[in-house]
């Protein structure tokens, strides 16, 4: 990891992380013309500043590696059509980031690309009209629902440099519990977070207690509390080193009732916060856990469930131990 | 390439490639409850039907890429589920399977993974009431327009086996020259297709005499002229071999107008007739040109232009020549 950069909107400045956002909308609504283009707007800034940090051009990026909540992933395709990189869009909704992660990692660490760069994004606005309801509906959210975070994260990934490193992962199954209300992405995404972290800690013969850190995405603090108790129901031992991104980017003040969400929730967080801790020296090795409800208004009209997904990222400093 | 399959709707079984295909619907309506329903069970069949040619069980499979056109790519996200693979969600439009096998075929060619699977579909009632208009509203198609194919191809890949084999192949750009008619699908990616195969013949420093076959994904007649013209004015000689999937798909009686798209387009015709043109030894080495139009209603509806991105991918049979 050469560098990472985040923008975000003003409720996340305000919050326990907004000093370390690189930058921050004054307000929420149009910048320009609409909402998409603001998050449009920031993701390209937050890309363009993770570049600039690497002291990366545009040119010298071997693969883009995007994607956003926005349908057909319109946030990330501008930003590369804007970039000029070679371009993989992605999408596996807030678990996105980690994705890219995974996939920028492993064509870096193949041989098959140089330098690399990942971005997610997701934008209050764009994703409650398109997701739930109309903005100007008002309507009263239930305690269970998480707030769509407004930011952009990128980073920028390359075969050399000094850590912190990529040295390991999980690819997510999907796993759909039942859950059939968009308001519950807690509940719905934790049964494939647990489905991830077990799947890791089995064949990595590891336990949670080699990681300083084990942080999930957007559980917030239903779907942390849930991961906890299925865990617990199947004897693996996780302390107070689980974390969540979503329970970390408000302050209970905030009024945001279950926490953050929202792809640009981990990639926002991920990519400032945790990179500076990292770099502090708090966390030595870290297990990401990008967690993804995979959630599509049509076919919860039609009735069905909300399928969900989790990958893992392992990411070291110092030495690379796991694979 | 250890198999390939694909299940097509009524009108794919009768055109030119009818045979070729595993199974198709009796009619485009939906087969249970929906379109999507209908989609989502084609590529769960596609898939099915290409492990089980390839005899190789679903628990086996390292990752599954997989794309469609739905938002959210429902008929992935559902399939994925039902199959319990390791799963990474890609969008590129209707360059989804290029991207798909590209991606597949680094994670199994780094050692990364076994086998792989590789799906994509479209079906023309969802798409086209998703991107352009109700379907009841029975609107008049321009000639310039493609029909959306409804189809659904998935191809296994493994790390042993008989070939053929990717053997290189270019990450795509997004390139955009202002076309805001989604009637224009072939003129919006043409010039993506010609970015990606300029790029690969200076690169690999190839000509299109060394491939026995060029085959974009779903230019139409439109697209595969605009790109012909656009490789006469830069000095690139395109013969007979550059064929276009959307053109092969139906037969010019079927009133499609400007050929087929869509991502099952590519996906359909690559999984099964193209495969099986390469076992009877037909085509030896192959550039595909996956072509994808990241046509957002949104978007569009607020006055963007349509950005384009086209991934290529080299095929070989017999000894690995190009990388």
């Amino acid at each position: 990891m050469l560098s990472g950069a985040a923008v975000v909107g003003p409720m996340e400045k305000e919050g326990p992380l907004g000093d370390d956002f690189d930058n921050a909308m004054e307000r929420l609504g149009p910048a320009k013309d609409s909402w998409e283009t603001s998050e449009i707007d920031m993701t390209v800034e937050a890309v363009t500043t993770a570049l600039n940090k690497a002291k990366i051009s545009p040119e010298a990026v071997d693969v883009y590696c995007g994607g956003d909540l926005l349908n057909q992933i319109c946030a990330a395709n501008f930003t590369a059509r804007k970039l000029k990189t070679p371009f993989l869009g992605l999408y596996n909704a807030c678990a996105t980031m980690a994705e890219g992660l995974l996939l920028c990692s492993s064509l870096i660490g193949s041989g098959l690309c140089h330098y690399g760069m990942v971005s997610a994004s997701s934008h209050n606005a764009t994703s409650e009209r398109q997701y739930r309801f109309p903005t100007e509906l008002g309507v009263q959210r239930p305690m269970t629902a998480q707030w769509t975070v407004t930011g952009a994260g990128s980073m920028v990934l390359g075969a050399d440099g000094q850590g912190p490193y990529i040295s390991g992962g999980v690819i997510g199954r999907v796993v759909d519990l039942g859950i059939k209300d968009p308001n519950e992405m807690g509940a719905a995404m934790a049964p494939a977070a647990f489905d991830t972290i077990q799947r890791y800690f089995t064949s990595s013969k590891t336990t949670p207690d080699d990681f300083d850190l084990i942080l999930t995405g957007d559980l917030g603090y239903h779907g942390h509390s849930i991961l906890l108790e299925l865990c617990k129901r199947e004897g693996l031992a996780m302390g107070p080193q689980y974390q969540d991104s979503g329970v970390w980017i408000y302050d209970k003040k905030q009024d945001v009732h279950a926490g953050g969400s929202g792809a640009g929730c981990s990639a926002s967080v991920w990519s400032t916060h945790l990179l500076h801790e990292i770099q502090k020296g708090k966390y030595k090795k870290i297990l990401l856990v990008g967690t993804g409800a995979l959630l599509s208004p049509l076919t919860i009209q039609q009735g069905n469930s909300i399928p969900a997904i989790a990958h893992a990222v392992v990411v070291e400093t110092g030495e690379v131990t796991s694979c």
